[in-house]
């Protein structure tokens, strides 16, 4: 499983644990590096302060790679870059704006950069931006989403047209069959979601991740095009929001039913009814699975993928 | 690439073209049958007498095995089962209603039936009404599509739980790497609407298909869904539909945007303007192609996936 991927960041495994905000701490994100994987510590609900923190923590109990993803709309992300540098952390994932930004500032000091993109037309900003690697994640994703709304199996072949960079799949890969599947669209890698923010070792809430190992299909829902589309999952805020929405309500009206705080409240702290849930539509392929350690959970990935590249070969 | 569709069907590749309102007439399916794949007529945009034409001139031109798709919504379905039945269509594909309604009937004279689903438990409805084979279509598809918006990555591997039925996975395929990448994840078969509604053959207007061969990420959208969920292309009448459901529109209110034989309108006469466009999200990966040739495009199709699994073998 040796390739640009895992060359570019000094990993074993094309795995790469999503940053994820109130999941992706430095137990996560050091477990996921443990497994031979990239553990990213999720900067988007971290002071610098608290990042700090973690990446110390991080350190602490792995020698591995990991990395820090930063959603560059974040108002105090120059400040949250500043503790990456002044702490050497290897790799740095940016979403949520332009690759531009801090790509440069980023290389001169020694650290790696992948950009998330939504789009063909993004990903052909990465490569001039420089970046070392682009991960493409689909209208399945958990969480915030692209406009285009374009799947992983339309988006990746896209983006694979759109650039010639190490291509990282993500969106709606939960398994090993769905690690080859998008190999087979050209990707080198997965940077998976869902799976991670449900393990044992995932910073959010026992009640939130039994809920989220509770779905069936159509019990996420990508709402707030009118803001920043958002995978939500069915609940009091998803509800009132969605009625809010199909009854036409403004971007205005829209921020005033979310508030502040929503998603530390519903993932962090586990009040399903009130606060905001997201997670990506894989979680209905999950139902009934138990909470698990990353550990087993990265085997297994590895394992299916494996098993399915040997039936695709014995079947051809 | 034998295997339980192939042999379901009689036909030598897995490859089923959809059979889609306004563009599967006879010479669609006859081309799609007579290049090894399974041609459908689209008996949704057809009166019965149209279809027991359109099934006669197919006969004339293949020998092959080819069937019909059949909307059970549609009032004439009955009729339209009548005619199929006189004409001793070997195949048919049902959509839009429950598996239950016409399986045994069409088994009684000897007909073939998938049935087409977006949802693993709509699927297992299948296997219990004793369908030959189900079809899984995601949300990438055009036109009329599951409320649940599983996208093809998170429904094939649902579907490929929930029954063991010969499976084809349809929306967002136009390419041998994602025949491969569904293959993958356990389907055997695939249902391809894009791409061949976009071929020389198909009867849709020039007009609409040199549109669709002009769409970039995001030109399609999923909307209707207080009607039933639709993917349409921009336009005319997509825009006065959104603008509608953002100020909150009502079904009814929809409906009467929508008006009746818009889809004709759009698909067949060609007025991009004031039709209804539909095409799977796909069609942006054909962005500037020509419309070419069913048996250059099934060629391809066969080129691309061997050669997808060769390079998946390569690099493993």
């Amino acid at each position: 499983m040796k390739n640009r991927v895992t060359e570019t960041f000094g990993i074993e495994l094309p795995i790469i644990a999503g940053g994820m905000v109130w999941c992706s701490g430095w137990e996560l994100a050091s477990a996921v590096s443990n497994a031979g994987g990239l553990g990213l510590l999720g900067a988007g609900s971290m002071t610098p302060e608290i990042l700090a923190e973690h990446i110390e923590k991080t350190r602490a109990v792995t020698s591995r790679p990991f990395g820090v993803n930063v959603p560059l709309m974040k108002p105090d992300a120059p400040k949250l870059m500043e503790v990456i540098a002044e702490k050497k952390v290897p790799v740095v994932f940016t979403s949520a704006g332009s690759p531009k930004k801090w790509t440069s500032w980023l290389h001169e000091r020694g650290i790696k950069v992948a950009h998330v993109v939504a789009s063909s037309k993004f990903a052909a900003k990465c490569e001039e931006a420089g970046v070392d690697a682009v991960v493409a994640e689909g209208f399945e994703a958990g969480g915030h989403n692209g406009r285009e709304e374009t799947t992983t199996l339309c988006l990746i072949p896209a983006v694979r047209r759109a650039t010639s960079l190490p291509l990282i799949a993500a969106g709606g890969i939960a398994t090993g069959e769905a690690m080859l599947a998008v190999q087979a669209l050209g990707a080198e890698g997965v940077q998976i979601g869902t799976l991670f923010a449900l393990t044992q070792e995932s910073s959010a809430s026992e009640a939130f991740k039994r809920r989220c190992l509770q779905l069936n299909e159509g019990d996420t829902k990508l709402l707030l095009r009118k803001l920043s589309p958002t995978r939500l999952v069915r609940g009091g805020f998803f509800d009132a929001i969605e009625a809010a929405e199909n009854r036409g309500a403004t971007g205005d009206e829209l921020l005033e039913i979310i508030g502040t705080g929503k998603s530390r409240l519903g993932i962090f702290e586990g009040d399903l009814e009130n606060g905001e849930l997201e997670i990506g539509q894989v979680a209905s392929l999950m139902c009934d699975s138990e909470i698990e350690p990353v550990e087993k959970v990265v085997k297994r990935l590895v394992d299916e993928y494996r098993n399915a590249l040997s039936k695709l070969t014995a079947n051809n």
